[in-house]
């Protein structure tokens, strides 16, 4: 990697101005780029607190300014936040990016994160990102670069660190039930899945997950005929358990909705606020569809009083997509209630079902809690792919604590979570949202 | 599953109007819906030889015909084609659906698959499949449907079912090199490898794989003092040496373009045509990044004397979406270069590297052939996840024959080739293409 090293600017802005929850400017900077011939039109203005970059007629450039703090602090924990305007650019993601670096020596990172960014008006934009700073290491700089195009130009004003709290312990008791209820009735399922829940509650667990279309599970009659609106009937019986026990359940079911039409419905239930969440089944079984069962069309994720939460229901698992929207959107567990896999067969029938929960883990960095009908195995997968629970055959439950600030860190530095989305190049993968 | 039956409409065209070759059309037909509640309206026209199905104004509809051939022959092979006029519709993939389905019983299916589309013009596609009739089965039937929408219509005309001869054979010798090159020059490199190819050459290799940016390995100047044009000195070597050998050769090498920017390029060389392939990769690495080299925005699928193949480089094996689109696109074979995965480390490194190998090729459906650097494990995994040709570390190379026929069958029917991309449903996905 190549510095260039600008004439160092004097820096007139009175540190004085920035109150300590403010943030405070970078005290010098100089210019950067990914190597020589790569440079990017590049220019200050003392005025505007700005710092401006612009393709300059050759292709892909890849450079722009470095910001540096060398006040900052060994261990703290910092927010760093810069505004950026955009002219002409065509893809923020791909053209207008930011890294957040801690060096241990001149040359040598420390760490580093990609900084992330959201839309604050038409061309505008908000580059923040948390992090600790090591230990080892002995200044903090911001890397604000055009990247990738020849064209457009990229603002960048009031870049500030901040020194802040470090984030507070996220951790969660889950418990994943399986079982065989006698499929009956729906009640007397339900009564088989309330007493596995007790039991899971007396355990001290915080988020309960039960099986797929666990109310209806083995019943011969069609599932039109004893779906159940969401709320309803079911839903009750579960949100007064939750309430009761002071946990949060989460379930597949079947719906019938006020058009006459039956979904595969995922619903999460909180203690204190009842149903925040619905998902229905996406990728249908080929049995449902042909059954007529109808699809869902979205992939939400929910703000539990925990954290970002989505579901994904059985053969759902069979296409990479929908893990990847709910952890695009935010998503740090996927809760998903799953009958089997039909590419799960042969001698290594369970080890090829777990290597794609786990891969699944790994790619999105998210947490993966697998309840499995039929008394079958359920897992927690953590997201660096280590199964951390696994529920014994026959009827009961397993459990484990998922931390959700837990990072999936590699050699390279940054965190894997920080990468995965940071290097996504979504610009460039249009056709997958094409008909094959 | 409900089959409404319709009164049977006299088949007035004389089968004598098609011959053996042209292919006959359906012999009855019925009404069918998923369930009741769900029928759209369904008209039949013998002047126009077409089935139509509209939206009723209800939501979600799902069925349409059922076209009946009680004399095709168990064991034979068949091509079905029809043509769809679809008015009103959004998305064909979610909208217009057809599946060829064999009867083993009036009720049992012996096998079934989803039926391919392409547009031919505006509002106008062919629907077509080749498959066999299972020994068992007594009838084939094709399901026209209108699925999942409330409006727009569509017009099936001219349905026909041909037998056709069975698929030849398409099996091909894959080797896949590992080894240390010395690293004192692209020479030196290129000659280490050339060992290695005649050897493979030697034991009937019909393509042979080697790693990443081998020509350039471990060479300590930076990547744009000894990258080469594509084509160049090295593919020019390699191109000669694959007309010699009667064999095809890929790999990933620096690439210097006009614009004197630098790419970590695969190539794909045939024995006759010379270089027929060159993506150029797309996630880079971190160090490649920082280093100024370029990134590539397309990934393209070549035919090759084989099958159709693509090849990813490395990172990119990160990011799923590589997969699926060249998937998307037809890909048979993904040839991967590959140094590792910043995932795979800890304990289980390799067994959670060789994990999200296999679970690519699952996904996918899809053959990996993946070589790795530095004298380190490469592997070709099948479609169904399993291993079937791993290089020992060191210098060498292992081989194993691709059968590009393999198809991945599952205890629900058809095979997941042929569900994956029939049971997708990118309407849903747009997200995906969005930044985070």
């Amino acid at each position: 990697m190549r510095h260039i090293v600008a004439a160092l600017i004097p820096v007139l802005m009175p540190c004085l101005a920035y109150g300590a929850s403010e943030g405070r400017p970078p005290g010098r900077w100089e210019k950067w780029s990914a190597r020589e011939g790569l440079e990017p039109k590049r220019s200050y203005s003392r005025k505007r607190n700005t710092w401006t970059m612009s393709g300059n007629g050759r292709p892909m450039r890849h450079g722009g300014w470095d910001l540096h703090w060398d006040d900052a602090k060994p261990g703290r924990w910092y927010r760093f936040e810069v505004h950026c305007e955009a002219t002409g650019i065509d893809s923020i993601q791909e053209s207008a990016h930011a890294e957040l670096i801690f060096w241990k020596t001149k040359d040598e990172r420390a760490n580093w994160f990609h900084v992330s960014f959201e839309k604050t008006a038409a061309g505008r934009y908000r580059f923040s990102s948390q992090a600790q700073m090591p230990k080892d290491a002995i200044r903090a700089t911001a890397r604000l670069m055009l990247r990738w195009t020849g064209k457009g130009s990229l603002k960048w004003s009031d870049p500030t660190l901040k020194e802040i709290a470090p984030p507070s312990e996220r951790k969660i008791k889950v418990a994943i039930i399986t079982g065989r209820p006698p499929g009956t009735s729906v009640e007397a399922n339900m009564k088989f899945m309330e007493q596995l829940i007790r039991e899971a509650a007396k355990e001290k667990a915080e988020i309960i997950c039960l099986p797929e279309v666990i109310t209806t599970w083995k019943i011969k009659e069609a599932a039109q005929s004893v779906a159940s609106p969401i709320p309803g009937k079911e839903t009750k019986v579960l949100s007064r358990l939750a309430r009761e026990l002071k946990v949060d359940i989460n379930l597949s079911m079947h719906e019938l909705d006020s058009d006459g039409l039956v979904y595969n419905t995922a619903v999460y239930i909180d203690r204190d606020r009842g149903i925040i969440g619905k998902y229905r089944k996406v990728h249908l079984a080929v049995g449902e569809r042909w059954k007529g069962i109808t699809p869902g069309d979205d992939f939400p994720v929910w703000e539990t009083r925990f954290g970002k939460a989505g579901m994904l229901i059985c053969y759902d698992n069979v296409h990479p997509e929908g893990h990847r929207i709910l952890s695009q959107k935010g998503a740090e567990v996927i809760f998903l209630p799953i009958m089997g896999d039909p590419r799960a067969v042969g001698n290594r029938a369970y080890q090829k079902w777990l290597e794609i929960m786990s891969v699944r883990a790994m790619d999105n960095h998210v947490w993966m809690v697998v309840c499995q009908n039929n008394g079958d195995r359920g897992v927690i997968v953590r997201p660096d792919g280590e199964v951390i629970a696994e529920v014994d055959p026959g009827n009961g439950f397993a459990m484990a604590e998922i931390d959700l600030n837990f990072r999936y860190d590699s050699w390279i530095g940054s965190d894997f979570l920080n990468r995965n989305w940071g290097e996504r190049r979504p610009a460039v993968y249009r056709r997958i949202v094409e008909d094959k």
